[in-house]
């Protein structure tokens, strides 16, 4: 969901939306802890600005594919697989909430980089882990490279060329330590679709065509009418046709099954198929990288804001960075000092306030400041 | 440079295709063993139909950027710099040819990926490695899961919304093991551009209109005159360009200078700057990610094909895979019996056995006999 020219926002404090969101995962049973690594990354999503992944969209998600329908169990225990590879761990997740099981994944990678120079941790029988751009945004804040993909829930997406969707939106996320180069890390986190489904809804209601490559009709052809429109199409053709079967490949080798079956527990099960998705997440340590001989003597870091300086050099000064949008949503709600949520938003809030017993009038609209940009 | 419709295709013996290959390194100065590794990537890169990248291509580069002007030395040594990390290793590459460079470095990968479930090499101080889709596809067919991205030579690539070239076309590569699926390893490999600048030439002798998407003007306009382009675009918006850009940020990580000084030796000694590219591979064992937990009791490998059965089914069952056309290549020289070169192109290998003080007189289109697809 896009900003829309001139839409007000409100300013939550922090602590109300937190204290309302772990309280919204403890009622439907999960663990203080599990509930509070949700909360983190709900909140850590809004204040950069990422409203399609913010609280409201995870316990939306987690009603109708996690704990409302067994597709997450709350209180799992994560189980590390035995394995003879010292650099590598393979978790078998349980179906715990997955941004738990993200967070802890990103926290061992880091652990096994300090030592091996890389980490990597892959989960099996995992649910949606929600913002994964948030993951290693938080490792390259403590310096780290770090990346992670995984499968969506369902399969929207048709092969370059083909015309059935079987692959997901497959995202994939990487994270760079350039917090000393421009201010914030970059972090570069898309779908492999060229457009969200959320989207093509979007521009039925708005009674809009879509630009060409977004998606094709029953029968495989490309159309830029939303109400034709069937399933999605990979970004960049064949380019991104390939990272996104890259996603099935590892959640293949991991432990998930068809991804035609994903996100379809009773059509699985009757398949005798498993319908979890699979994380991969990885992290190296930027030590690991060095040649140790950078020009004019310069440090690592030093020599990677030379690089970015020249990028961003040139008369490219106006360029934005992948990341530049997430950065200036959190420095936008630094200076409002707190979240920034829209009227419609603020009655969702209030809708989940009331489905875990708590005072559902704190959450009007009215209640909070308007934010002046 | 695609296939030309009806072109002829003459059959060379690989013998004498990779005699005179190595001839012509070794002609340059180069060892035994760097020519050998150079002949074994030109031969495979033929042999797979990739013509942008077959030995005339790498022969010319040597020229334009290596041993001719002192961007490659013959004859060098790696050092490896010291680390107090295992599963990774950090080399600085002194400007050694960069397929046998390459070739060692994805070797080293795999020995450390079977010990530490993953293996990284970065390399500083490189040369032009030619192929990243050969030292991938060679890992794949060995079993193993193999990455590598490198930055280009020249910075002809405009970031997002900016008018001048700062980045290379910077390719990713990745190979998947999954030739008990489909026969072949999965091998996805492309540049960050939509078009490489060959390709603007080649509209241009054509006088022909490009598609959009593919360059811009002096002023950063996109155009799809290609008399007027100046620069390329990363191909899928702001998405491959964030592709491109991690390129640059793991050169820099590693020990590469500015990007738009690269491959301007005379430029940027004059600024106190390197101007060598750096390269990145990492080789993940696929076992390390196996929860070892699939369906209906599959092996890994089973599981493999049954999630690529689904993604080709469906009515799917005549989309390419990325590897698709690259096997299909190696199976027309396999009943060829030889590596397939067009007229022009003997040609050239004619020019290259002269330099070499070989025969050149063995080398003419009549003398190999004609491919009958």
């Amino acid at each position: 969901m896009a900003n829309i020219p001139g839409e007000i926002f409100l300013i939550v404090p922090q602590e109300s939306h937190d204290a309302l969101v772990q309280a919204a995962y403890e009622h439907r049973g999960y663990g203080a802890e599990e509930a509070a690594a949700a909360t983190k990354m709900c909140s850590a999503a809004s204040r950069h600005g990422i409203r399609t992944h913010n609280a409201l969209k995870a316990l939306h998600l987690d009603e109708l594919f996690g704990s409302g329908s067994g597709g997450c169990v709350p209180g799992a225990e994560i189980e590390v697989v035995e394995s003879k590879f010292k650099a590598t761990q393979a978790w078998n997740g349980n179906r715990k909430l997955g941004q738990a099981v993200a967070v802890e994944a990103m926290e061992t990678c880091i652990k096994l980089a300090d030592e091996y120079g890389s980490g990597t941790v892959s989960v099996d029988n995992a649910f949606h882990y929600l913002w994964g751009g948030g993951y290693v945004m938080d490792a390259a804040k403590r310096g780290y490279i770090a990346y992670t993909n995984c499968t969506s829930t369902l399969a929207e997406v048709v092969p370059f060329g083909g015309k059935f969707p079987t692959l997901g939106t497959n995202p994939h996320s990487w994270g760079f330590p350039t917090t000393d180069a421009v201010g914030y890390p970059v972090v570069i986190d898309w779908a492999t679709s060229t457009i969200a489904m959320g989207r093509v809804e979007q521009f039925k209601r708005e009674n809009k065509e879509l630009p060409p490559g977004c998606g094709v009709d029953a029968d495989g052809n490309p159309t830029t009418d939303p109400f034709k429109i069937k399933s999605l199409l990979p970004f960049g053709a064949h380019k991104g046709y390939g990272l996104a079967l890259l996603n099935e490949l590892y959640g293949a080798a991991i432990g998930g099954s068809m991804p035609t079956l994903r996100g379809h527990a009773t059509e699985a099960k009757a398949a005798g198929e498993k319908s979890t998705s699979a994380f991969y997440f990885q992290v190296v340590h930027p030590e690991a990288l060095s040649g140790g001989n950078f020009s004019q003597g310069r440090s690592q870091a030093e020599n990677i804001t030379a690089v970015m300086k020249d990028i961003l050099g040139h008369g490219n000064e106006d360029c934005m960075l992948p990341g530049t949008i997430e950065a200036t949503n959190a420095a936008k709600c630094e200076k409002a000092g707190g979240l920034l949520f829209s009227a419609a938003e603020i009655k969702a809030f209030a809708e989940v306030a009331e489905e875990c017993g708590q005072d559902a009038s704190a959450w009007t609209p009215e209640t909070f400041p308007v934010f002046e940009s």
